[in-house]
């Protein structure tokens, strides 16, 4: 038994990719939710319809759990809002709240997931150790502030503490407005896909993958800042352009047609050294063969809902 | 009239000398305290027994209220504890609700009080732009979350923000453990003062310029972190040695005779370039004289004391 974890934001995006491989490394799991638990599994407990912004929620979840471990995954993810809104402002709260009873109940190792945000854009490659922390959002503000005061605070708590910083992901049950999902779901409906230009250098990571990394990170005692990333820089056109292939509509592709937003970077790509040779993670799961995957999810998920099951 | 304004920790060290300079601009003043209330005065109302640290209670102030400006003093600072201590979680989580509700409720201009431990000692002079931002201790890093996390939220929510960076400050009403009050009762009582060897080159300002330069600050349209110092460095013995002279008891001063703690910089000192430039702010009391009151203030309360009126 590697210990009691507590994860937070468990049927999220990668919280819920984050379950196997917990079991895997022999954690005993809580999984903690706002919404309603997920499928029972052995070796996982539940606790469903827990809200951290509701006060004390996070420090009664702790006394219940006792937990040694924690993955911190619960945040306010609502897609393109979540950039700017003030609920930033209250999940930083929150989340010192549970750090704080996480550490005075005894709790040893904390991770909480944090974002290539936090980094000043523009430079190319993020270095956990040379890239200036300079955040140009209130979420990498946020998540900045957060681990940096996790930082401290567990210095002063005795709780080893690091912050896996995520580039992009993909894979399913990707919020569907997001680049792939919107790419996939385009040309399986036989829709144009209208992009941009796709010269942007990208670090692109199956979400599966990620919540091993997050877990690889867990169960090790690397601190501070680690990328969560594949290392492997691709160009969006690039994944665009495998999505049209495996799906067979490359004719419906429109490189070009969309303006890229303000300040969207030439390139954010992820150093990964810390990762691969401190945690000593390598990602598995290949861009190809987890476009393929994805689109097949997408393509049950569509047809379920077709049929009025999904 | 100059605005509403609501001052947190309206009878804390700082905070009750910052009544009058609010109330000379112009502010209509709504003092709030955890404590009870200071004497009534013409254009202050008083919010007593008011926690911020109580879940919601920063909002309903705030909707009381409806200020126009916030000048935020209130936090944990009992002496030498609140360097490292979990309370500094507690309070930016009710600085950030306190600022959100403020925001919300249309407030344009936001202080809050921040310290000289968010920059990294160790190089002498801090300059806002220059001097890296690299706390040693949770109060720093809890305050340079704070810094950060307010001025990327006024952007997005349309509120002016600054932070007052204190450096040493002395006066009357001062925690009587710190330097200034600790050598003057010493003396005093005919006591022993027992110094480190005072070598240690500071920035002291009187706690009513201190208030005054933050009223100051307020009243400006001037963002991001401001020191709030007098700009002339004294050696730590200089004070004492003045100190002495002017009780008349130099025969009582011991410098050398108490080891310096660990990591006390040689110098901590403020450039103060932007709070005379831009604030267009500048000291009033002059050290000496500003000792001679201080002086005045603990032997009046010392005499309050003996005689049981204090």
């Amino acid at each position: 038994m590697s210990g009691r974890v507590l994860l937070t934001g468990a049927t999220g995006f990668v919280g819920r990719h984050a379950v196997g491989p917990l079991l895997a490394r022999g954690f005993e799991v809580h999984a903690a939710t706002r919404g309603t638990a997920a499928t029972p599994a052995d070796g996982v407990r539940w606790h469903a319809g827990v809200d951290l912004l509701d006060p004390g929620a996070g420090a009664a979840l702790v006394r219940r759990v006792a937990p040694t471990h924690l993955l911190h995954f619960a945040w306010f993810v609502e897609h393109g809002a979540f950039w700017q809104s003030p609920e930033n402002l209250r999940w930083v709260g929150a989340s010192l709240d549970l750090l704080r009873a996480f550490a005075e109940s005894g709790g040893r190792r904390a991770v909480i997931s944090g974002t290539c945000a936090e980094y000043e854009w523009g430079g190319g490659e993020c270095d956990e150790r040379l890239t200036p922390e300079r955040p140009a959002t209130l979420y990498g503000a946020s998540k900045l502030a957060l681990t940096r005061m996790a930082d401290a605070y567990g210095r002063v708590a005795g709780v080893s503490f690091a912050t896996g910083r995520l580039f992009l992901l993909y894979g399913p049950h990707e919020t569907p407005r997001r680049l792939v999902p919107s790419v996939v779901r385009a040309l399986l409906d036989g829709e144009e896909a209208r992009c941009t230009h796709g010269r942007q250098l990208r670090d692109f990571l199956h979400v599966a993958d990620a919540a091993d990394a997050f877990v690889a990170l867990l169960a090790s005692d690397v601190e501070g800042p680690v990328n969560i990333a594949s290392g492997a820089p691709v160009r969006l056109r690039d994944v665009v352009t495998t999505i049209a292939e495996e799906i067979g509509r490359p004719d419906l592709v429109r490189l070009g047609a969309v303006t890229p937003p303000a300040g969207d970077p030439d390139a954010l790509t992820a150093n990964v050294a810390r990762l691969r040779d401190e945690v000593g993670w390598r990602p598995r799961v290949e861009l190809r063969q987890g476009l393929a995957d994805t689109i097949r999810w997408w393509a049950d998920a569509q047809s379920g809902a077709a049929r009025g099951v999904a």
